[in-house]
């Protein structure tokens, strides 16, 4: 059986300046800038989350919204789990899958990360 | 100096079903179902989340998203602090503040829980 669990969430912003949507979101949720951002320059990571709860802040095009990611060591099984729950597959993007809730949400299945 | 936190967040689910809907989401994030659902007939409580965070799904009449909750325990001058960072006050539910970010996405303030 593969594994998966809550990752985190991601504050998806429709912005132009993506570092004063981090600096509000850093100072709102006081959770400081992560050293290092990792996942390209449309992304800013937050640190110090409960949990070791994966935090970022992206510049996106579509409406702002928090979308949350499930982190798996088997992402092709994940999604299909998730589609036997009423889920559906929206896009694969790079090591990702985009997915809607029967519920309406998007969210994201992405590779279980080791720690850092 | 007021506290405040990141407490959580909530599943907004636009649905006539929210077991239905809790269900899809206790399953698809592996969380189970509180034994005490606190605040009403229209939130269930979900139980396990990283770092003792707070997740309920949430039904609702707008459309389904995702919010973070902002935990003070003084739910005004935090409300006061997150203002002067650029978001906006708009409306007081019970005993919380429903605020608007600058990027956009509706958030909480609500009071400290402590354990439970």
């Amino acid at each position: 059986m593969h594994r998966s669990r809550l990752a985190g969430f991601i504050i998806d912003c429709q912005t132009d300046d993506l570092d004063a949507a981090t600096r509000f979101w850093s100072a709102a949720l006081q959770l400081p800038l992560h050293a290092r951002s990792e996942d390209g320059p449309n992304y800013r990571r937050l640190s110090g989350a409960p949990g070791g709860l994966h935090v970022e802040v992206q510049k996106v095009d579509h409406d702002s919204r928090v979308h949350l990611d499930i982190e798996s060591d088997d992402v092709e099984a994940e999604v299909r789990r998730l589609e036997a729950l009423g889920a559906t597959r929206v896009a694969a993007v790079r090591t990702w899958v985009v997915m809607q809730a029967p519920t309406g949400q998007r969210f994201c299945v992405v590779r279980m990360k080791e720690g850092d």
